[in-house]
C-alpha cells in the first residue's frame, strides 16, 4: 500500500504533533477543526484512486488521540462542539463528562472513503484502514491511543490493527468482527437489489428508501418492534401495518442524505470483510450484542478465541440488536470508560518503560 | 356469514358423505379428484364476492376427512397421487405409509381464496375459514376429523375452530398462531413495497422476485445460511455474495408461478390475523419452532396458555426456522402421527358415546 499525499491540505486549526502545541492559544487548541486531504489510495480491488479524506477532530491534539468510527452511514461528526454544534452520530458518548471527553482525548474521525457517493469502485474494508493511515501521516500522528469502531468501523479497525500494529495502541471493536456473516450478506445484497430496482425508474430515492427500511429490520429486533407497534389496519382497501409510518420516516430521511452509490459501495464493502484474527496482536476489547441479527455472538466467540493479543469480551443484551451501540448508551459508556482506563494504564506503562 | 352455492360444481369423482359410497367401485373411490365450486363469499372487509374454490381430495371420502393447509404460497395439491402425480407442497408427509396416508384418511385441500390473483380485495384470514365451511357444505362433509394448518393455514384453522367448532374435531396449528407479530408484519410490508416498486416498471416479475427473496430470509435462519454459503466475491466490479444465485433461483421460480396480486393480497391477509384464543374450545395441537424469525415461541406460549380446549404443545428446534414444516420431515411426521392417534381416539370415544 503506497500513499502519496496531494498538496492540498485545508485544515487550519489542527496541530500536527511534531509542531509545538504552544504555537496556538489553549482555547484554539481545544477547539474542533475540520479539514480534508487528497491522497492517491491504492485500493485492493480498484487500483490507485484519488480520494479526498474529510476529517474532524475535537479536543487538544496533544492529548491521546482516539479514532472513532461508526457504521457505513456514520461520518466524521461524532459529537457536537462549539464549532460544529449539530448533534453527532455518537452524541450520547461525546462531550464534557462523557466517555469521549475532548478535555481528556483528541477525538478524530473521518467520512468513509466512498461516503460521498463519487467513487464507483469496489471498496474493501482494508482500503479504509489504508486511508486512516494516510490521514494519520498527513496529520503527523504517529500512533492512535485507540481505534474505537462500531459495526463497519470495527471491521476496519481489525484491518488497521492487523496491518499497522504500531499505529494503534488498542482496538475497541463493537458489533463488527472479522467476517461478514453469509446471512447478513444476503440481507445486504437484497438491499442493493432494491436500490437497483429503484434505479430503473431513474428515481434512486425510492430504492434507497426501501433498502434503508430493510436494513432497519436487520438493525433492530422482533422484541423492539413488538414493544412499539400494534396490529395492522385496513386503510383505503389496503392493509397498513403499524410500523409503516416509522419505516417511511427512516427510509425518506436516509434517502435525503445518502447517495445511492455511497450506500451500495459501502454496503458491498461490509460483505468483503475478511481478517485473519491470528494476525491481530494489539489489545482488543470486543463488544457483542447477544440479540444482534447481523453479527452473531458465535462470531464474537470465534474472534476472541483467535485474537493473539490481550483480549477482553463484553456481551451485552439489547432489544435494539445491532443498533445497541447507538441506543444502549449506559452499557456502552461503561465499556468505553473501562477501555479508556486501560489506555491510560498503557500510557503509564509506556512512560515508565 | 351467508354462503350461496352457485350451480356449477365440476367435480365428478368426489362422493359427498350422504350418498352411498358403494355407488362407485372401490378403486374409483380411492382415487384422487379435483373440483371447483363457485360461492358468494361474505368477506370481512370486502363485501360479498363471487369466488371459485378449487379443491383436491385424495383417498376414500368415507374415511375421516383431514383438511390440510399450508402457507400462502401452498395450494390444493398436498401430495402426489395416481391421478395427479406431480410432487405436492407437503410431499414428505403424504402418500402410502406416510402420516397423511390416503388409505387411512381422506385428504382435502383447496387453493386459497385470492391465490389465483384475480381478487383485488382485502382478504381476512377469517374469509378463508368461511370458504372452508362453504366447501364442506358443498361436498356434504358435516365435520372434519382434523384441520392441519401450517403458517397461514394454522391462522385460518384457528378461525375455523373458533367460529365453527362443530365442523372440526381437532386442530393442528404449526408455525402459525393467533396474531401476526409486528416485526413479521413489517417484514411483509416491505416485501409488498418491493412488489409496488417493481410494478412501476410495468414488469411485476422483478418486484415479486425481490419480495420472495426477502421472504426467504425470513423463512430461514442465519445458521442455515452459514452452513450453506461462504464468502462474497468481486465479480465484474461488483460484490456478489454467496447466497445470490440461490436467492435468484427462489425469486424467479416464485415470480414465474405467482401473480403479484395473489402474493400481495395473501401477504396482507397474514397481517390481519387476530383470533381471541379464549374463543377456541376444540382440542388444539400447537407446534412451534424455537428458531422461527416470523412466529416467535413467545406467541406459542401465549396461545397455549389462553386456548380453552385440550391443548398440546410441541416445540421443535430447526435451523430452517419458519420453513421447518417443509424441511423437518421426521419431527413433523412424529407430531402428525401423534395427533392422528388422538383423532382415532376421538372417533372411538364418539362411537362409544
Amino acid at each position: 500500500m503506497s500513499l502519496q499525499l496531494a498538496s492540498r491540505t485545508t485544515e487550519t486549526l489542527f496541530q500536527p504533533r511534531h509542531v509545538a502545541v504552544s504555537r496556538f492559544p489553549a482555547a484554539a487548541r481545544k477547539m474542533a477543526a475540520r479539514g480534508e486531504i487528497e491522497v492517491q489510495l491504492e485500493m485492493r480491488h480498484a487500483g490507485t484512486r484519488a480520494v479526498t479524506l474529510r476529517y474532524e477532530r475535537v479536543g487538544d491534539p496533544s492529548l491521546p488521540v482516539l479514532f472513532v468510527a461508526g457504521g457505513i452511514s456514520a461520518n466524521r461528526h461524532v459529537g457536537a462542539s462549539d464549532q460544529f454544534s449539530d448533534a453527532g452520530w455518537w452524541q450520547e458518548q461525546s462531550g464534557p463528562g462523557r466517555a469521549l471527553d475532548p478535555a481528556q482525548h483528541c477525538i478524530l474521525a473521518f467520512d468513509w472513503v466512498g461516503g460521498d457517493g463519487t467513487l464507483d469502485a469496489v471498496i474493501d474494508p482494508v482500503d479504509q484502514a489504508t486511508a486512516v493511515v494516510a490521514l494519520l501521516d498527513a496529520l503527523g500522528i504517529a500512533r492512535l491511543s485507540a481505534f474505537i469502531g462500531n459495526s463497519y468501523g470495527a471491521m476496519v479497525g481489525l484491518h488497521l490493527a492487523a496491518l499497522h500494529p504500531r499505529r494503534v495502541g488498542r482496538l475497541v471493536a463493537i458489533s463488527g468482527f472479522h467476517r461478514a456473516h453469509p446471512y447478513a450478506s444476503a440481507w445486504r445484497a437484497l438491499q442493493r437489489r432494491a436500490v437497483a430496482l429503484g434505479a430503473l425508474q431513474c428515481d434512486d430515492s425510492q430504492g434507497v428508501a426501501l433498502a434503508r427500511q430493510l436494513a432497519m429490520l436487520s438493525y433492530r429486533t422482533a422484541d423492539e418492534f413488538d414493544s412499539r407497534f400494534g396490529a395492522a389496519k385496513v386503510v383505503n382497501g389496503r392493509v397498513q401495518v403499524a410500523a409503516e409510518d416509522y419505516l417511511d420516516h427512516c427510509g425518506q430521511q436516509f434517502a435525503d442524505r445518502v447517495a445511492a452509490q455511497a450506500f451500495v459501495r459501502l454496503s458491498e464493502s461490509i460483505d468483503l470483510q475478511a481478517v485473519d484474527p491470528e494476525t491481530v496482536q494489539v489489545p482488543v476489547t470486543v463488544v457483542a450484542v447477544a440479540e444482534d441479527l447481523l453479527v452473531p455472538l458465535a462470531d464474537a466467540y470465534d474472534l476472541v478465541q483467535r485474537l493473539r493479543g490481550e483480549t477482553r469480551l463484553h456481551v451485552i443484551h439489547s432489544r435494539f440488536g445491532h443498533d445497541a451501540f447507538l441506543k444502549e448508551s449506559r452499557a456502552i459508556d461503561g465499556i468505553l470508560r473501562e477501555a479508556l482506563l486501560d489506555i491510560a494504564a498503557d500510557a503509564d506503562a509506556e512512560a515508565l518503560a
